[in-house]
């Protein structure tokens, strides 16, 4: 836990859902609520290019808060992208607007695969921690502050892929063929890691957020094999803060993450009815999630409907209100907004 | 049933398989078997156009037939393209190579989708029944000939869309917004749809397959209503030999797909565990599949292994092996060969 001396928090609902306290309503926050729907976003979009806004912490900060001012959702997360990791364990990574990330040089051989090596990530991350504590004390206490990192074979997608991909084959396939390099890679990015959400965590988060965007693209058995040991030991490593692994498309892995992995919370995509979510993971672990992003698309009276209806069915204890998947770009402010106020306009029938 | 006077059947196994009869051993055969890793395939691709191969009954025909010729699996598949539907239905679609397809015309308002009128869809895709009678008598009763489609979601998915999406969220979003017109457009593609699996049974087609892709976009709720009702009246409507379901995506929804849709057989796409499919399903219906398309990547001999191990997973009746989607563009054929030929040596323990 941070040493900083920080401003008192004033609204724990957050905290205490994933706690598993009694709570007056679901806390409510979106993922990529600092996104490309807000206007006051795109503003800074067009002035600094994708790092600048990531590695200054000052338009980190900003960016943060912008949408706690303008939805007073009840935690903020900070800006930021998973690909930073990769950035410190030496691959290049341009954001190409309309095409999304590409690495100029991606694992290719066994060889690069062996030259990954874990070395002081948080040094090189460190704008990170400095926007992450500089948030923390602008934020002055209106809600909790979240950090976040990919997890390892989420990354490791991306640095074999070389870019976005709807199946990431070449990653996957790179698995198959070179079993130990791919170890070594997946060992090197468990303890990158560790290291990044711990620091993250002296910094200032107070709690944080493991992305396993494509952990989905995996059998069942593969992801045993591949993804579920990183999960697993990075939540065993990571201290202080409650984490919330996130890991897409894995339904059929809801047991095992909710009784082995250790997490606080497991959040869902929109694919997983509340129903079996509260059936596997068994009542204990608090759930977060699963609006479909798209849904926020519809008109607002229906907006409204279903996320009442979302919350009716996860009920009130151990659930954190949420999307599915990070808001879509072209969603209306109004819209977004519709979504957070009824979450906290609900009450308990 | 066709009138025509075909070849004898030599290779039943695929329908025995169907119908849930005793087997000597599973059944195989590969979704997009005709395609892009075959160099005899590349060698027509290099010399006519999407739609000329697509259109051209003598080169469907070839195309066709090349991996039977090949790898000797035990069910051959037309060769065409889900979007031959839209196309008869006024959509302009034009194949760009590198990104896939895109619609000159997507449907952008209620009035687009009003206009959507399914009339004499066999009429104005001939070629595709020209091209199955001909394959029927070109294969010469070697094994059966399997006819397809786009599953009526999935066609809206790009008639809205406008281009391939990772998410389709104007589709989806589309949907929400005018739920009447986009109605009024499943139903002219569950007519059209009808008409289509119809007419190509006429023409000599030995089973069809319903190709729900991008089903697993949706939440359970938005499946049930918007995609199954199709799926179940086309099963209902589609007279003379057996369907197979193949909705990508939707674990949630085996069981409903099992009971209720009337199928002959379920595809499976590779994150459902063999256990799963059959406690969904009960055992009294056929299951395909899933073998991840990417582990053909692998080293021949870890497919052997995986190969095997999926057939003793699945059992050897009631069980037509296939991928879990299709055959990746860069698979080298000797792969394809060791998983084809694994299935075909299979002896039951």
């Amino acid at each position: 836990m941070s040493n900083h001396n920080f401003p008192a928090l004033k609204n724990d609902l957050f905290l205490r859902a994933l706690k598993g306290e009694e709570v007056e309503r679901p806390p409510v926050w979106m993922m990529r609520q600092a996104g490309r729907y807000l206007p006051q976003y795109m503003e800074l979009r067009h002035k600094y290019s994708f790092f600048e806004r990531v590695e200054t912490p000052e338009l980190a900060c900003e960016i943060t808060i912008q949408p706690i001012d303008e939805l007073e959702p009840d935690a903020a997360i900070i800006f930021s992208d998973i690909l930073t990791v990769p950035q410190a364990l030496g691959i290049d990574v341009q954001m190409i607007p309309g095409k999304g990330p590409v690495m100029g040089n991606p694992i290719q051989t066994e060889d690069d695969a062996f030259s990954v090596l874990a070395e002081n990530i948080p040094e090189k991350l460190h704008y990170v921690m400095d926007a992450i504590t500089l948030t923390r004390r602008e934020l002055n206490g209106r809600v909790p502050l979240i950090g976040f990192a990919g997890a390892p074979w989420t990354l490791f997608c991306y640095m074999v892929e070389g870019e976005g991909s709807k199946t990431f084959d070449k990653a996957k396939s790179f698995l198959y063929q070179y079993p130990e390099a791919s170890r070594h890679v997946m060992r090197e990015l468990t303890n990158a890691t560790i290291s990044y959400l711990n620091a993250q965590i002296d910094a200032g988060a107070q709690a944080v957020q493991l992305f396993d965007s494509w952990a989905g693209l995996l059998s069942p058995e593969d992801f045993n094999e591949w993804a579920l040991p990183c999960l697993m030991e990075i939540s065993a490593s990571v201290k202080g803060v409650p984490m919330i692994i996130f890991a897409k498309g894995v339904w059929y892995a809801l047991e095992r993450l909710a009784y082995k992995s250790g997490a606080a919370a497991l959040g869902l995509d929109w694919t997983i009815s509340p129903e079996f979510a509260r059936e596997k993971t068994g009542g204990n672990i608090t759930l977060q999630g699963n609006f479909d992003p798209s849904h926020l698309l519809a008109p607002i009276k229906e907006i409204e409907q279903k996320t009442r209806r979302m919350i009716h069915r996860f009920g009130t204890r151990r659930y954190i209100a949420n999307l599915g998947h990070g808001i879509l770009p072209h969603v209306p402010v109004d819209h977004a907004r519709a979504f957070v106020d009824t979450i906290k306009n609900y009450k308990q029938e």
